[in-house]
Parts: C-alpha cells; structure tokens; sequence
C-alpha cells in the first residue's frame, strides 16, 4: 500500500481497498486481529472537529506487550497532528495536540477491556483520563488552544508518522468498541454512567450507534458478548 | 513407568497402575500434591470430541512458580495433539491444536482458585480465555480447522510430548474442579454464570458432576470445602 | 524569590507574590500543576495547634514518580518541624515530629484519588495512616509528645529544609483535597464515614469547607467534580 492511497483512506475518500461508508456499530466490536500497517477505520464526525473542549470515550483491550508503542486514536489535519492518543513505550497514557504531548500514568492497558476516558477544556487547559469511570489527577495542558476542524479520525494506524507509510509496530491490535466524542466535557456521573453503559447524552461529534466508518484492511466487525 | 504403560493409561485401557473408572465429581477437587512424571486423571466424553466448536470451563489452583510450564488440559488422538491447554514459562496461558499455538496474557494463576474458560469456533476462528467471566482480546486461530474425534482427555500431564516418557517439569501440581467442556460456544452471560456457580446447561462433553474418570498414580479425591 | 519572602508567606504575612487570604474551599480541590519551589497554600489553623492528639485527613493524587519524595502536609515553628507527613523516596509515607519519624508501608498513591488519614495521640503513641478507610498497623511513635503552638501550616512545600529555599524536587505535584484536621483521635467508624463522604464532625482544627487559606505561587483551585 502507498502513501498516496494512505492519504486517500485517511481523508475519507474510497479507494480500491477500502470498503464503502457503513453506519452504526451498536453491540459491535472492531478486532484488529494482527499487527499490520495498512488496516485501519476512518470515523466521519457527525460535525466539523473544531474544538474549544471534548470529551473522548471508548473500550479497548490488547494483548501487546507493555513496551510496545500503540496508537489508539489519531485526528488529523493536513499539516497537524490535531488530537492522537498513544500509549507510550513506558506504559504512560498520553495525548498531543499539534506538538509535545501530555503524559498520564495509569493502570495498564490488558486483555481484558478497559474503559477510558479523556477530557480536556481549552478555557483552563485541564487534562484528566478517566478509567473504570475514575478521573487521573488533572494536568494543565495547552489553555487556549483550539482543535483545527477539517481533518480525518482514524483507529488503528497513526496516518504520517513517518512520509511514505504506516508503522506497522504502532499499530493497533486488539478490540476497540464504543467509541463516542462529545464537544464538551462531561461531568464525573456522566462519564461513570457511560462507563457502566447506563444512559447518557449521544456523543454530538462520535455515536458508536450510528456511527459513520469505514474498514481498511484487515479489521474484524463482530458481535459483542 | 513405561512408554507403554503411560499409552495404555493414556488411551483409556485399564493397566496395573490405574484405578477402575469412576463416575462423578460433584463438589470434588482433584488435587495432585507434588511433581511427578506418572499422576494423572484420564477424563471419558460423553460424546465423541469432533470438534468445530468448544467451551471448556476449569478452576484451577496452583503454587507452581510463574516461570515454571504446567499442563492445563490435553486431548491427543494417535498422531495429533488436539487440544493441549498450557500455562507457558513466561507466564501467558495458550492453546494449541495440532501445531502453533495461541497465546495470551492473563493474570497469573495463583495459590488462590481461578476460574479459566475457554472458547473457539471453527468459522470465525474467534479465540478467548475468560477469566473470572472476564474475556481476554479475541484472537483469531486457525479458522475452519476441525478438531479430530476418538482420542483421550488427561488433566495432569502432557501424554506424548516427548516420546518414550511423561515429563515431571511440565505436569501439574495443585488443584483442579470443576472441569466441564461443550461442543459450542457459551454465551458471555452463560459464562459469568458458570463461574458463580449458577446453573448453566450441563456440559455435553464433559459434565463434571456425572463424569467419567480414572485416577492414575498419584492423585487425591477430596470435598471441596 | 528569596528566603524572607518564603517565610513572609509562611507564617501568614502578606506578599507581594501571595494572594489576600480566602475562605471555604467546599467542593474545590488544589491543583498543583508542575514542580516549583514556589507554589504552595497556607492554611489559618481555627484554633491554636498545641496538640496532644489529632487526626488529619486529606485526599490526594499525584502522578509523581514512585522514587520521587513528595511533601504531603508541612507545620512548622519557629525552630521546628512541627508535624511534616511525607511520601518517601523508598515509597513508604511517613510523619515528623521534632525529630527521627515514622514509616508505614501503605499501597502507593496514584493518579486516582486517595484517601488518607493519619491518627495520633501523645498518651499512648498510638500512631496509624488510614487508607481509603483502612488502618494500618499501630505504630508507638514519641508517647507523651506535645505538638507546640503558633506555627503555620503549608501545602505544596517543606518550608524549611535548607536555608535560603525550598525544593522543587520535595515539593508536591498534583491534587488535594477535603483537608480537615480534629485535635482529637477519631474512631473508624467515623474515619470510614470521613472516607465516604458521610457526615462527621467539623474538623475543629482545619474545616476544608470553612477553612481560611492564602494561595502563593501557581496552584489552581478548581471545581471538583
């Protein structure tokens, strides 16, 4: 696979190996079964990514090894890593936007599925992951700034770490489900409310329900049980 | 203790070490109190183990070092081994049927007990261990593969891993109950009830309660307290 | 920032660099964002602190590094360390009076939220650390010890450790929160209420929701949520 179409996967256009659009993921799971550099699922956002605040949600387990470097959630502008999401080489959870990074310590990622959050407000810059419901200690990080809109979302590949290609040991692999954004910061009982899957406002920029995506690659589309 | 004489305990033959068979385990342990190279328990199925899909369902207690190998489960026919369950000398518990394996990451087995399911299906290929109830990640192993019928079950030791004898650093030592196997995939609610000892449709391989069993060498039938 | 301006804010006394005193902290917490030798809070006792017992309670987050040290709570006079609860390099957290302290081995204090108590009275030495609700064992530290009167009270610094400064490198990194103080040992069943959140008696030395504070340095008080 070629950069080129890499770029055209990543910006949401079809290309020869990606399927077509699909929508809604309720009581699905993504599997990326295998560590690869060309599988990947393009998220169109239900509106543009323009962001002064959010509050990013989602289920993941993984069986790689702790030192191993995982992307788990990349936004991407053309000239800007807007918000990526890694677990670190030391086992650290961080997130960047648009340049140096933001470091958390926290339980590690596992087979078994872990619930976590991210939350983070421009106003005051606070920072906090959220696993099992349960918030990290705050940091400040970049008050003031604002998320670029008009990029592409992406799970499972981080999409220009390097000109020419995809990193196969950045990859993704594991399951990820029940991934919602919103475009502010939820409260602490709304965010442990998600995490025991009880009701809570649809995400206004990611629904796992009626989600729109599309599968590059080699990722798995499974029911959830 | 011969080749021979392993094979015949192996295959289900009577022989001059093994006891007669017996029948049901209800509220029984199994427990193999120290390494040796000639205990263990050869397990009668219900019905023949052609296989294109399982759920296999143990707890299971050890004071075995993390770095030590132990046999979980092994079914072997005349040439193959078709399904041997192993915690490995790094810690992380797999499965092989008929060639490489599959591995996982799990919390280790302990001095305490721990529940340990495991389920495959031929179709998709979707492997996972479940632990306490708890999936690991899904893997995806040897999709389409059947696993071959007429051969014999033994908890305790691995029956042909090298020929000529069993291998005391590769047996097990500790505790085992509750040993029950299906020829389907158990649903994820069926699973958490298993392991809270509610009540689950009978196992239709093995049934721990009305099993069928021969106890080899050195192996203690006890109530579970 | 010199010596003299340090103490200025220590004991009470406007600076240029402090804010004016402020009162009630319901439902805030103190964020300390980043590692300084400026930033710390001082706390205006209710009551003069010639102690012959206390509890102190707090809840505190840090992502500082397990070998970091790490000033939890600081109360000084004029030529002693009055009361300083420290984490130490070794991870143990551990209490000052007047000299030689006193070490427990407690779980480690993570991203997440802890609760911490710590109890003591001078008649027995009966000196425990209660976490999330739960003593530690009893420790007999300094019986028929007083705590002397008219010091201050600092969070975020050790105000004292080397002349001329304090030390980024003690200093405290993260959150804390519901600082209350009794002069009196409470029981647990009163400890385990404090760690619920339940109601209990109004600390009579440090009201977190009454208590009067001055800020100095960058510490942000935020809303918990």
């Amino acid at each position: 696979m070629t950069f080129a179409v890499i770029l055209l996967g990543v910006f949401g256009l079809s290309s020869s190996f990606s399927s077509a659009t699909q929508m809604g993921l309720s009581d699905k799971v993504l599997v990326f079964p295998y560590e690869t550099d060309f599988s990947f699922v393009a998220l169109i956002p239900q509106k543009e990514m323009g962001l002064r605040a959010f509050t990013l949600c989602m289920r993941v387990a993984t069986e790689l090894p702790e030192e191993r470097q995982i992307i788990l959630f990349a936004y991407r502008t053309a000239d800007f890593d807007e918000l990526n999401v890694w677990r670190e080489k030391d086992g650290r959870v961080s997130f960047y936007m648009s340049g140096d990074g933001c470091f958390f310590h926290l339980p590690p990622l596992t087979t078994f599925r872990s619930s976590l959050c991210l939350t983070w407000e421009s106003r005051t810059g606070l920072a906090a992951f959220w696993v099992e419901g349960k918030r990290s200690t705050y940091q400040v990080y970049k008050p003031g700034h604002i998320i670029r809109p008009k990029g592409s979302v992406i799970l499972g590949q981080d999409p220009d770490k390097h000109l020419g290609g995809l990193e196969a040991v950045q990859s993704f692999v594991g399951e990820v489900t029940d991934v919602n954004m919103w475009d502010y910061v939820l409260s602490r009982s709304m965010i442990q409310a998600w995490h025991y899957g009880h009701k809570v406002p649809k995400g206004n920029v990611f629904d796992w329900a009626t989600l729109e995506y599309e599968v590059n690659g080699n990722v798995l589309v499974v029911d959830d049980d």
